[in-house]
């Protein structure tokens, strides 16, 4: 049986020790948050698209974030050569396919990157990532209009069929690989009235991606220590402007010890 | 006669019970910043430019937010395609000329814009609004170099040629369809030392145009409540860098009761 | 002899008093941090890079700041036709050589950015200025993997090659024209954790070389007063998050007066 609170901590210690690099190909939205959350957490964020360039850059890093939140075709082909680069030299990809169901492109170019090279999680909400499943229509832009708790069946059956760990962000988070069903209980709500919090914690992801080989570990506990910063944040911050600083700090002032006492994962058997 | 302070704080509760949809397209230096705001009032925010999916994402939205700060030759054409459709489907459109008179580039652009679809509310600083009715040279960059009273008369004229809602920021915000002259008197000088501030006021703009049919008070009330929020955020920061915080702060604090009272418009007669 | 502390209290008041315009082409990450440095500190940022654009509004700036950190081959077109013009008109450029050494792209891209137009002022890590000189492989991706200290004479030795002044910021700061080796001691480790502060540094330089037409003395000064703002946010705040906003916040409170007072930098004879 998995630790989780124990594989929180060794990941966060880990992070912290080796300073993995994370090569972002990701939304213009969230870069600047995206790449301070990283740092803040002890890891080293690079963001790098240009088709000339995302090979050798993807070579040199621990982990792969794809994102595709303000995608356009040039973006689209640079992530595809980067996720067949990162396949090829078997580097973990994360991806968060952003508003996919929202538009034709965006749920067309997330299959196309997971048919490219298969992700080793895939991070979204619940609309975003049925709609990978199923080409299920009418999410509202990149809200989460599906609950959580109702797309268990659905995720499980998605994550098998793709063969990856499915990550599904809500009040409480789910993560699957198709067999296993664990719940991620930590956060706050005011996480949503931040923009991007669901990008950081796709980050995030990538960045236990790289010192931790069981994806559903990766993804669990990254997420779980997003949550408990986004919990650590609330104590002294109200509304989302300091919320949001608050943030960054807590993800820099977590410390193992407190991340393993804080971790509230459970296993739904 | 119209009642301002009854309209925003209607405008503002219609936007956190709706929660519409606004579509992006704007520059990258404000992305973070813009969709952070309209998060913060109770807004749904969604950047989006790629030519293959606007279309489509500005037929779930509820208005269109366009923003040349950083443009290109692909972004203009998205620009107009989004405009275009937006158009057809008769969605509300504000425009943000940023810098235009400071290059040509920007100045036609904007004109091309307009051309295309006329915008409800166009909102920029004096000299941007100035250059699109008279091919002003001589702005300093993004910076306002006219002021804004004496701005009044070909404001009215040029709102009055283009057949649109002129909102002129400043020290006092201008307001004007070309015979109702609004001024606008919330605010704060401090806004003038973060960036974006005039960028995310124009989205602000397109969160009220999308629950209020009138774009003159939709115009208006939203100056004013982006107003208020800055005075409200001078009370607790005195620097720019905290002060940006308190403001995405304060557009989340701020109930409609307090803003029906803190509404400073006087109509121009 | 140069005296850098009545330099740096000369220059800060010259910024205030003049407002020049910096034109910058930099990376999305740090777009709207850069903006806001500069406007904190009394400059007047603009960020554009349309090829149609670049040489209208280089000819109205101050200073060009060039910075590679998110390139492509549209942006590094720009970023020639920027330099090329600015080299004509003798407008100051300095130049953030991000990720130099990290890949090819990005090493390439500097040194025919450098071949265009010398930049007054190269800034950036200790790899990424060595990468310049000796085409080093190896650098970590952003990060700094050569001590500053160690640089010093191959730094020395490359600016005089490149007729340029190198700064090479790290816990010292390195600042030299190949003949001159300038020490600045300001600054906080904290400054470290938030990303581009670099970028920012890269930036503020550049505002000086609008007002200081001694590029040596405006590298170092720069330099300088940035770091002693890294010295005061670290006095309010302890995690990175917090940290960033009061780095914003001591561009704008830090008086010239205190500027002069605070400067810690030494020549190396």
């Amino acid at each position: 049986m998995t630790d989780f609170a124990q594989n929180a901590a060794r990941n966060l210690a880990r992070v912290r020790e080796k300073k993995p690099l994370v090569h972002n190909i990701t939304n213009y939205v969230v870069m600047n948050t995206t790449a301070n959350a990283l740092l803040a957490m002890g890891a080293s964020p690079v963001m790098a698209h240009a088709a000339g360039e995302v090979e050798e850059m993807v070579a040199i890093a621990g982990a792969l974030v794809l994102n595709i939140g303000t995608l356009d075709e040039h973006w689209v082909a640079a992530m595809i050569r980067a996720a067949g680069k990162a396949g090829s030299l078997k580097k973990p990809i994360v991806l968060d396919p952003v508003g996919a169901g929202a538009t034709t492109l965006r749920t067309e170019t997330a299959r196309r990157l997971i048919a490219e090279a298969t992700p080793s999680v895939i991070r979204g909400n619940a609309s975003e990532v049925l709609a990978l499943g199923k080409g299920a229509a009418g999410t509202k832009g990149v809200d989460a209009v599906h609950s959580v708790s109702d797309a268990k069946d659905a995720a499980r059956a998605i994550a098998g069929y793709l063969g990856t760990v499915l990550a599904i962000t809500g009040p409480e988070d789910l993560v699957t690989d198709g067999e296993r069903t664990i719940w991620v209980e930590n956060g706050h709500p005011m996480m949503g009235m931040v923009t991007g919090t669901g990008c950081t914690a796709t980050a995030l992801v990538g960045a236990f991606l790289a010192v931790d080989d069981d994806p559903l570990s990766a993804a669990a506990t990254a997420l779980a220590f997003y949550g408990l910063a986004g919990e650590a944040a609330s104590v002294s911050a109200a509304a989302p402007g300091s919320y949001a600083v608050s943030l960054i700090d807590a993800l820099f002032t977590i410390d193992p010890e407190r991340l393993r006492a804080g971790v509230r994962i459970r296993e739904d058997r």
